[in-house]
């Protein structure tokens, strides 16, 4: 090392070394014939201080007036304690300082682009861009150390659980959710493609037919698609699956993985078990699959409350056979015109047609609002106990489908808790969401459908039943229930799994109620049933968003703080400039435009088969 | 868990426990009314025993006669000793067996393609179609296990040493080797593409220049090329990085990594420090820039020797500055003139026109073969002492532009060591190869020159030159040496790194003599060399070719060996069929043809600049 000691590591009792430093100068100031620089290295910040005196010392200083902010640096001095009175609390070296002796410039500095400044806000464009500046600020280069950090966090647990660490290809073939895939062209192989996977899901399966038992992985994933929500191209997943396991074992891992980094790195020992609650009642209760539990609020069913009501819009949900349902917020009653418009707004923004609400007076009770005029006095009447309202409370309803009704009072739910300060930005609530629908009628869906039948699988097509749904399944397909959970933190899922299906028979099923034919199965993930046909073990597992997971573990908003070089939106690089367009020569070197052999084209159109 | 204990677990202490177990049939026996089962799991094996007598065990006997080979099974039963005589002391479970109380089959197996047995060697093509078959096998799934060892190994060593685990990016922009990037066309972007990185150099370089100092990854890689020579198209390497450092520092990270690998998964002690000796003393003793260490012989020089020569050959490359040299085969005056012709096709196999020799008779000594009659009286009196030749040796002949010769009989050094059995092949043999040449004539490399100039890069254009060949490299560019080092074991580069320029001023200098123009350098690494401007530290590094170290570590004979999917010759993946066709829609979705729009070219072709 061209340094003996870290910059931040100085401390009084090293007063009276002579030490070699290295690092940036975070600051200079000039006082007369006396320059002291703020001296920083990841280790941390000390004052040195260029006061001449002998030959060498002189020539320091003189040579210290060129140094500007950024200068990389190797600096030798002598730690002295700081005069009595210019300690400096807030620094861990506050109480010495390194009088220079000699100085040598590694590097100069340009003029910055944004100063290095903890405390001063940067445009995003401008941090991408110079994102190796941008993380020579401690919180930056702190978020990426805490993400190290999980990592080393969690292979201690996997490793304590005798699992096994496995690579799986990134250049393979497209998978179910092909749509999304980012194809790769192969230049040994013209007019033939890889396709970067979506996650390790056929991979890890294989895995567990070729009875590793216990793998994991901290796995890159591709998914070439819009980046709205805080979204990138290229993302990580902490990913893992166990044979011979029920549900519980898959939970227990994750709970101890999970346990395991809030306690060492947000210092948070996480209650355990971790509560869970199924599906059906996180969305009768939140209104959400991933339900912030950090405050109390929930939904009220009033479809039976309002049965009879004459109010347009209620009733034709309940005629329907759908629901009525109801949010209150404490004190809403108060808001203004302009506020109660303004949920008006947030609804349609939503792709709602409003929100229907009632007021009651803060003073009398009296129900108040256009709604109020629509239902009768004994609707009225009976709506604050159903619905838990009190004087000054307002109460929000939705109507019409189940689950598009919930989810509009669930973001109600999550809106009134920020409105109206609800929400403990120090509290951490963890549950388990379990026993999700294992379909979805396709037109409900956002998903691309990966067969051509009315139903599209929830998780993916590889997700066991429930319990006795595994035999009754196609009898009632948007009731029956997976073997599948969720991770909930503090309103964000952080991992998600199920217990998968391994008998050939089942799989055939779910296939057949997707309206995935065996010609498609097979092309598409034909090597894994073909691999289903060797005595495949029960398994299961569970993938943790590990971007996410870092973001909330540092308290940070954007799963961007926790990537060292992240794209901005529509996936674009502003520090290198990628993506890019290719040349000529490149686009014919990479075989983009070739037909593909008669011969390729056969072998690969034809997946492994069984003898 | 669906079991209560591993296959591989019970011993005797177990004897009397009722236990569940569940694994698969890798062998069953009828004997009579007796029906034995070897069960398998990832733990190991253990005897079963289908023995009838109670209405529960004759019902799982019963069922027993269902099984076959890699039936998946879960079996309940009671861990007995086994009867005096018929313990299996190769077994660790030898001393027991379990008798079956019930028995469950929780999947069937298809006769399989071939037979799950370590003592059968079965065809690539098949075992990797057949991947998860494979993998049941205790060779190759102990080969996986082994990796995970060490990458666990490796992260605990670099903990230790505060080092940072950085995630970089695998979807960016081409890099200096461009013409073999796999690339991606950008659904968001049509007409614009991300690449596949060939390693990180580029990110861990700006991750030092944001002062992170001390960077690691196991970081997966990508190349489109030939895969000939036991290549993957994605490839895995240990990439390490850090600030402030001398050569002497990252190779004691290097070693200490090394050396914990071999003490833990090979039992064997690495005696440190590793030897290192340069690259110009490793070609001139083993005409190999990584010599394998485990035998002595040596090549002997003699282009002083034999000047003066009348023999075309030599005389030809000694006038024209040229080499000649010889290396020793012991014994090898005995061979036939079928094996003495087998060594001319092995030379011209390796591109040479021949390989001379000479042979010195066993009994007398006296020199034979085309090649002594061809040698002055006195070149061939003064031959054996300058190569240490003794009577019943070969000694064969190089000669031409030094490097190339040095190569030809540093390959038939180590074609000599095997054909006279001079390795151990249970020996381990490392050393650091340094001070590598910077440059290689454009005409003699065989890598994709970057730039369009004379010279090429030996390592990257990023290597610093050694010492004061820093102001003089362009005086001499053959002659100048590099801060580069490779590590070395029994033949095998495993891993290489260098110190890096970080002066800008140097990176021109290097750039001009590469031929890279301004605009080449910016539009290639713009943004790396715009980051450079703001105070990067000295920095250096090394990446470990992490398939390889695992194969050696495995004492394995291929790096396919050692990852879970690989890819057989061309890329071709045998499981899963890819690379395949895309269909015209997903071409379409894809943008492969869109012309990129004016503005995105724009921005992608102008990197980050500074301001």
């Amino acid at each position: 090392m061209i340094r003996t000691h870290g910059a931040g590591t100085l401390r009084a009792e090293h007063v009276g070394h002579h030490v070699t430093l290295a690092g940036w100068v975070a600051r200079r100031r000039d006082h007369g014939g006396v320059i002291f620089v703020d001296l920083r290295d990841a280790s941390g910040v000390v004052q040195v201080v260029f006061r001449g005196g002998t030959a060498e010392a002189d020539a320091a200083e003189a040579a210290a007036h060129v140094l500007r902010s950024e200068y990389c640096v190797r600096i030798e001095g002598t730690v002295e304690a700081r005069p009595a009175g210019n300690e400096n609390p807030e620094l861990p070296t506050g109480d010495v300082e390194l009088t220079v002796t000699a100085l040598t410039v590694l590097s100069a500095s340009a003029p910055l682009p944004f100063p290095i400044d903890e405390h001063l806000s940067v445009g995003e464009e401008a941090r991408l861009k110079y994102r190796y500046l941008d993380l020579r600020r401690s919180g930056p280069a702190h978020a990426l150390r805490l993400r190290s950090d999980a990592n080393r966090i969690a292979r201690t647990v996997l490793a304590e659980r005798d699992f096994v660490e496995i690579e799986t290809p990134t250049l393979t073939r497209s998978t179910p959710e092909g749509a999304r895939d980012f194809l790769v062209p192969v230049r040994l192989q013209p007019g033939s493609w890889y396709a970067l996977p979506q996650s390790p899901q056929l991979f890890k399966q294989l895995l567990m037919v070729a009875g590793m038992e216990r793998y994991y992985q901290i796995a890159r994933c591709y998914r070439d698609e819009d980046f709205r929500a805080d979204r990138q191209p290229e993302f990580t997943q902490l990913d893992i699956e166990m044979s011979f396991v029920t549900q519980d074992d898959v939970i227990e891992v994750g709970e101890a993985i999970t346990a395991a980094l809030w306690s060492q790195l947000a210092g948070y020992e996480i209650p355990r078990p971790i509560p869970r609650i199924t599906w059906h009642e996180a969305m009768d209760r939140y209104g959400s699959d991933k339900p912030d539990l950090r405050y109390e609020v929930e939904l009220t069913e009033l479809t039976e409350v309002l049965r009879g009501t004459e109010f347009r819009v209620f009733a034709g949900a309940i005629a329907a056979g759908g629901y009525v349902g109801a949010v209150v917020m404490p004190g809403g009653a108060g808001q203004t015109r302009k506020e109660l418009d303004g949920w008006q707004d947030w609804a349609k923004a939503r792709g709602a047609k409003g929100l229907a609400y009632v007021l009651f007076d803060a003073e009398t009770g009296a129900p108040k609002g256009p709604v109020a005029k629509n239902l009768s006095a004994e609707h009225l009447a009976a709506l604050p106990d159903a619905v838990g309202a009190k004087p000054g409370d307002a109460v929000f309803f939705a109507a019409g489908d189940r689950i598009g009704a919930q989810e509009l009072l669930g973001a109600a739910r999550n809106e009134i808790a920020r409105r109206c300060g609800l929400i403990d930005e120090n509290a951490w609530a963890f549950c388990w969401v379990t026993d999700a629908p294992m379909f979805l009628p396709v037109e409900s869906s956002d998903d691309v459908a990966v067969g051509s039948g009315a139903w599209t699988a929830v998780h993916h097509p590889f997700t066991s039943p429930a319990g006795e749904w595994l035999e009754t399944f196609e009898q009632d397909p948007e009731r029956a229930t997976a073997h599948a959970y969720d991770i909930v933190c503090n309103g964000n899922e952080i991992g998600g799994g199920s217990i998968r299906i391994h008998q050939a028979d089942v799989q055939k099923r779910v296939f057949d109620l997707l309206g995935i034919t065996p010609d498609d199965a097979a092309d598409k993930f034909g090597f894994l049933l073909d691999a289903f046909q060797y005595g495949p073990p029960p398994h299961g597992g569970i993938a943790f968003g590990w971007d996410r997971v870092c973001m909330l573990l540092g308290g940070l908003d954007s799963i961007r703080e926790v990537i060292a070089f992240p794209k901005s939106g529509g996936g674009f690089d502003p520090l290198t400039g990628a993506p890019t367009p290719i040349t000529p020569q490149q686009r014919r070197e990479a075989g983009v435009d070739a037909k593909p052999k008669p011969k390729a084209a056969e072998a690969a159109e034809k997946p492994a088969t069984a003898q």
